[in-house]
């Protein structure tokens, strides 16, 4: 099962796509689609046409997406509002499942507990996918998201009881 | 010049498609593109769908989407965000420049004044396109927004004049 996860931004939308076989994990390939000017249409497109072109170049067979914190900052949740639309939408549109954790999730399914810091998002990431390169702590984030949708997809295999070994 | 107006909604996505020669404006058509359940991307994919479809029929050369407004309430700001995301990415993606109106600039380009009621509204587009049949309030705020545009397109033109002379 590839598995490809997403941490929605309009500047820097990261993803992740992992390979899981059994009990084991492998890590395909990560990196980030980015978005730059005025026109908000035109940022969209080309978001939308970087992920698409992730999703045909890497054939992922399921997806999930980081639920969007909502805070005090409107402006700031309707642009990331807007970029996660897209971080959906390409997944459906290819005909997977999208399913959608909140960042607490994601960080108690990958570290342990739900307030973790970036550097221990990044740290467990790693100690995962041995090896990796990461392109940037989006990248990463969205690698740590692929390995939560493993986990809760499979929660009874293998993969969960690798996951509980790595964080003792 | 064909113009394709949309008013954003995640559950009702109001459009409006009017033609401008010169000084005369007509209606070509309007509609709602619908979506509901539970699932953010089915519901996205299907505006994103529905949306294409109206594109692709009716073959607009420019857009106007109306900009979201910000309010207290976050989750709702987040899902109009998320829904105004596809209204923006469809049109770009056939190639349209896409406008932004402010709420309050498409009332008081079509009414006259920036507080206008629903009512007023609907009543200056159908003096506008006489005999048009309007789906419902969403495609009507709809072709609104397609008619600030294409007065703020060419407000130099006979267009202008039109829309004041039906204002007094």
């Amino acid at each position: 099962m590839r598995v490809l996860g997403i941490d929605p931004g309009l500047r820097n939308m990261g993803w992740g796509i992992i390979e899981v076989e059994g009990s084991r994990i492998r890590h395909v390939a990560n990196g980030v689609c980015k978005s730059a000017g005025q026109e908000l249409a035109t940022r969209l497109l080309a978001l939308y046409e970087q992920l698409s072109d992730v999703v045909a170049s890497w054939s992922p067979d399921t997806a999930a997406v980081e639920q969007t914190f909502v805070n005090k900052d409107a402006v700031a949740t309707l642009k990331l509002g807007q970029a996660r639309s897209i971080a959906l939408l390409v997944p459906a549109k290819a005909g997977l499942q999208v399913a959608e954790y909140a960042p607490n999730k994601v960080k108690k399914t990958v570290v342990g507990v739900g307030h973790a810091e970036k550097a221990q998002i990044d740290h467990m990431v790693r100690l995962q996918l041995p090896g990796v390169k990461i392109a940037n702590a989006d990248a990463a984030d969205a690698l740590a998201i692929a390995l939560c949708h493993a986990h809760h997809s499979r929660s009874t295999s293998g993969l969960a009881k690798i996951l509980e070994r790595s964080r003792r």
